[in-house]
């Protein structure tokens, strides 16, 4: 899956909704501290262009939802009820005259549960991006160009949409400031706003005579009587043989961290840390295998906030110790998961002059602010996320398995494909499905780990469609099909796009085709430094498109977890200057250029790649080297190449990748007996000269 | 000359210091916001090796002070006369417990003039970067790797050394904080302080209870009786065959940028962009033709100090339109150089609410302040940075007949350096010497545009390597030679390196100039959407290094002013992640990949490039595609080439460089009757195969 997932996607419709054709017209990555580059991309396509309207098709939209997207929620009820809750003393000293609902849950978690979707409930507006600001005459939701149109449909006459990017769109301060009465009180609910936003609004309203208040219980829960409950799924513990480090060695190792900065506590908030640190997983989120957690570390003490009905299973308890800890400086004291803050201000309250405490600075406002200043000691990667990042050998095996196995799914699904789709009886969707079904068989499936994007034709140019009944395509032996879909096993995490034609593709459809196969494997065969960031490598993907004056508007990869979450920090491969961290052996990213041909065709092609030591002939200031290697081992269509546009090294590199495509999936098709796939695997991975 | 001249080399030292064999073994960029990997690198290194020693080879350092770098600066009384002065309440209410001298001027320039060496006056200690401060009972110095011997030597006991980078040494802000009484008053001048500088010891002090001072008399020109005066050379006034556009008109441009961005105040501060701007030049401050003054520009009136003895001269009124301004919103007001700052105040006592007044981040403290909070709007580059970076096409003719100029004098110094080397008798210092000879006959030729960097065999591992009277090494056929050179003409400035062996170079030497050929002809031929960064073409010049395990720690390009300073804003080509302005077509880089295997040679092979657009087959988005044209014209020693490693387009590239060197120089050496050099350049431009 492409990496960064909030993208801008600006779509043009045909008249007819129904058969539309959507255009990807823009496709913007939107990471920290690039709102500039956003910005000035919407404005010059809005100003050159005329009957422009915006659609969203974001990945995490149960179709569900979509389906009564085209009607308006109607809200007046709901607001006068939240308004009436704004002038409630219940809860706060005195009325608050606006009150903010960001996106997102209390751990800024990049997918959220049905019961955090507070900012969807008050305003019908259920896209992946968005903030609600209600006051006491206005409702406004600021969105970005993906979802101006949707926006409009899900949210009635109450709401004004503010639509992010346009010049005349006033920021979320500046629009407060402007609708204000004098010495007016801004509340908004200090777990769901990260540290740094809650301080960029504080300070622009506190210099306009304003203030921003922390409201602790949340307002959109008050006016909510069917609000979903937080989910508890059972929690899996995973063994050695899946995690390689026991979740005892893993607080030691964070301990050695935290003593050589001389830091006290650690305040764990980010899921799938929490998940990684204790070995355990959950289903709490689809497509993350995390579960709601807090976890307070210090030096001699381990604070574990969780739904405490999760931890009464004896399997369970014994894995976490509870009953009998090895060590008292091992022993896990169990909390409610509501009792961090409170658990938070107790250890905070008995600091010493010295003591400092490590959160994340993306970590929720309110957790945050319950450490005094002078203790704070923020990160912008966690030790955990850094542990988590580099995979220790077992967990390497894991992923390698898991490839192995999502192979032969993938092998099967096209030997399948190739078959049916003469048949005209393949969609969009069966296909998917299909592909959901083979992984299914496979051993110790868990779940899908994202949507699956799966794509014909003009649907390809959209980077993160998800096929919809109201677009679903036929898939014919006329059009270019992109399938972008991974999954979770217990032992690992995959992410795999393949673009295929299964008639004759045309020259140029094989042109971008083979520029896109140069510029992943200029990646994936690149030699590296050691210590060498991923964004330094992300103009190799794209010198091949380049030099016909190509290229595509996303980044090259991203971190992926490990029977975790599919996106993960603090590594990949962007354009993108944020701070990613150095590269090492280890690592596991993802490689995926692309090129998406507006209202024709997108192709991309993905492999998870693992960060291996390379030996050069030299070695210089001693440093080291680095490469990749392939973990993906799903053939690449020789069909769509133009293998005279290759250079020897590079027909070199395909032979090689498929030549070890048959050696290690071969022998599991073999193993499983799965003779069809195993004969296309055999046809799909001949020599090319 | 390699980007980023604040270089970190630390070096080893044979025994015998006058025919020291100088290692360069570790030489980092250091740019905004590296201080991070800066201290990484010393570490590792410092950590891992014994005896190593540091001294400097810094580019702006003149011979004579070096020559008395051996031995200290007795400061006793010099720094008795300060400390007086810090209890003297001349200077302000209560006396100050503590002294920061800052390196630089109040420009934040990089060379500096002879009166603002300030800090090397009052420590003896004369390398480019280090921050000194005095107190009651110390007096301390901040620089690094590449001076720790040199302060060493160069201070007396009076002064302690702190040696950045090092895990143990304190900051500037703790270590004031761990020596000063409470409540203490520490003093700096605000003018030589840049504005963030400011801001964060300001909050370090306050949070310790101590507070930060603007001294506003310099205290140690308070201490410097015999200080230079400020250099007031003449000013010289380019007219339109020079510059392309008049100064009337690029004010008029400005003005348009301020009024699209509701500015209605502009206050200019860098010594390029003021000289630019109205299309002078003067010889202040060595290798830079630039003059001290400031600029102040509102919607109607132009302010201009300076000296004002220099605007005496009928030709510069005229220039300047002093007498008699076309209209009365370009009459210029002079004022002297000093009075900037009142009046800066009397603009800021009479702004409206709205007006804001625009001024870079990196201006002085003292400037800065003046404006008041809500009036400022700080800016990483001016609209003078930027426009000075898009050469205009007189400004492209200018540059390129430069460089023919400059490939004239390159051309006959290879032949004199051909024929002279076998009889023994050149040296580096020299060949240096004949090259600025040589130099000094092509037309419009006014100076250096920095000091030559010739070195012979293990000296080119040195970066910034300068040859002294005590390291001068003589030229043979057994070594490799590099020379960094160019110069400034009223038509442009030049900046070129050659590395070239006179007599057979070794396989290894080969292998290692053929990576930084191809390297460096990735770059220049590469194709890349409008819009790109420069950031994201480094690795291209690091590929074929990094395949083999190479790599050189510097970056690969810097801006290059036009009869200007040879390193400028606000683009470059460096894997540091800062925020570099995106190419544009007629900006100027160079294009610089080296390799430097310390103790035997330096490769580094330099062009410098203008940016123009590509054709290529394809036109993504409209987007237009960039590439670079070589304007440096010199010839690449084949001889140096082990062709087997180049691809058929990089011998391609080659070949058709050299036909153009051939074509372009070679009718200059032809119109200038240099017939030797004609031959040396015919012959050095054969085909390769």
């Amino acid at each position: 899956m492409p990496p960064q997932p909030s993208q801008l996607i600006l779509l043009i419709f045909n008249s007819d909704f129904s058969n539309s054709c959507l255009f990807s017209i823009l496709q913007q990555n939107k990471g920290p501290g690039v709102a500039c580059d956003f910005e000035l991309h919407v404005n010059s396509l809005v100003g050159c262009r005329q009957s422009v309207q915006f659609q969203s098709s974001e990945f995490n939209m149960p179709s569900e939802k979509s389906e009564k997207a085209m009607s308006p929620k109607i809200t007046g009820e709901l607001l006068r009820q939240l308004r009436q809750a704004m002038k409630n003393c219940k809860y706060f000293s005195e009325p608050i005259q606006a009150y903010i609902i960001p996106s997102g849950d209390a751990h800024q978690s990049e997918y959220i549960a049905p019961c955090d979707c507070r900012r969807e409930f008050i305003s019908g507006f259920d896209g992946s991006a968005g903030t609600a600001i209600v006051t006491e005459q206005h409702a406004a939701m600021w969105t970005d160009g993906r979802y101006f149109l949707q926006a409009n449909q899900q949210m009635d006459n109450n709401w004004t949409l503010m639509k992010m990017g346009l010049k005349e769109t006033p920021s979320q301060e500046d629009w407060l400031i402007s609708v204000l009465p004098e010495n007016s009180k801004v509340g908004v609910d200090p777990w769901i706003i990260a540290a740094d936003q809650w301080k960029n609004m504080f300070k622009a309203l506190s210099s306009a005579g304003h203030s921003l208040v922390a409201v602790q219980d949340n307002l959109i829960d008050a006016v909510w009587p069917d609000r979903p409950e937080r989910p508890s799924t059972q929690l899996r513990s995973l063994g050695l043989d899946f995690t390689g480090i026991s979740w005892q060695d893993k607080i030691t190792t964070l301990r050695a961290k935290m003593s050589e900065r001389k830091i006290t506590w650690f305040v764990a908030t980010a899921l799938d840390e929490i998940a990684w640190l204790f070995n355990l997983r959950g289903a709490d989120i689809e497509y993350n295998p995390v579960f709601f957690a807090y976890t307070i570390v210090g030096m001699s003490t381990i604070r574990f906030f969780v739904d405490l009905k999760r931890l009464s299973d004896p399997a369970m308890r014994e894995h976490l110790q509870l009953d009998s800890p090895s060590k008292p400086e091992l022993s896990i004291q169990t909390f409610p998961y509501e009792s961090v803050y409170t658990e938070l201000q107790a250890i905070c309250a008995a600091l010493g002059p010295k003591d400092k405490v490590w959160i994340c600075d993306k970590a929720s406002c309110a957790l945050t602010q319950v450490i005094p200043k002078t203790h704070r000691s923020p990160i912008p990667y966690t030790p955990l996320c850094l542990g988590k990042a580099v995979k220790n050998a077992t967990e390497i095996q894991g992923m390698k398995m898991a490839h192995i196995k999502d192979a032969v799914a993938l092998c099967e699904l096209f030997a399948w494909l190739e078959k049916e789709i003469p048949n005209g009886n393949v969609t969009e969707i069966s296909a998917a499905d299909k592909a959901e079904e083979l992984r299914s068989q496979q051993k110790d499936f868990v779940g899908l780990s994202f949507p699956t994007i799966s794509s014909v034709g003009p649907h390809g140019a959209i980077i993160h469609y998800r096929p919809l009944p109201e677009t679903n395509r036929t898939l014919t032996v006329n059009e270019v099909y992109l399938i972008d879909s991974g999954a979770q096993y217990v032992d690992g995490t995959t992410d795999v796009t393949r673009t295929v034609h299964f008639g004759t593709p045309s020259a140029f459809e094989k042109e971008c085709f083979t520029y896109v196969l140069r510029g992943h494997i200029a990646v994936s065969a690149a030699i590296f430094p050691n210590g060498t960031k991923g964004h330094l490598l992300d103009s190799f993907a794209r010198a091949a498109l380049w030099e016909s004056g190509l290229d595509y508007l996303h980044g090259t990869g991203h971190g992926v977890g490990c029977f975790l979450n599919v996106h993960e920090g603090p590594c990949g491969i962007s354009y993108k200057t944020f701070a990613d961290e150095p590269l090492e052996a280890g690592m596991i990213v993802s490689d995926e250029p692309g090129y998406y041909e507006d209202g024709s065709f997108g192709i991309r092609l993905e492999n998870v790649v693992l960060v291996v030591p390379a030996k050069p002939k030299y070695n210089y200031r001693n440093r080291g080297s680095l490469t990749f290697e392939p973990l993906t081992l799903v053939p690449i269509q020789m069909k769509m190449m133009n293998t005279e546009l290759l250079t020897q090294k590079e027909r070199d590199w395909v032979n090689e990748y498929h030549r070890k495509c048959r050696e290690v999936v071969g022998a599991e098709l073999e193993r499983q007996g799965r003779q069809e796939a195993l004969e296309w695997l055999i046809r799909e991975t001949q020599l090319i000269i």
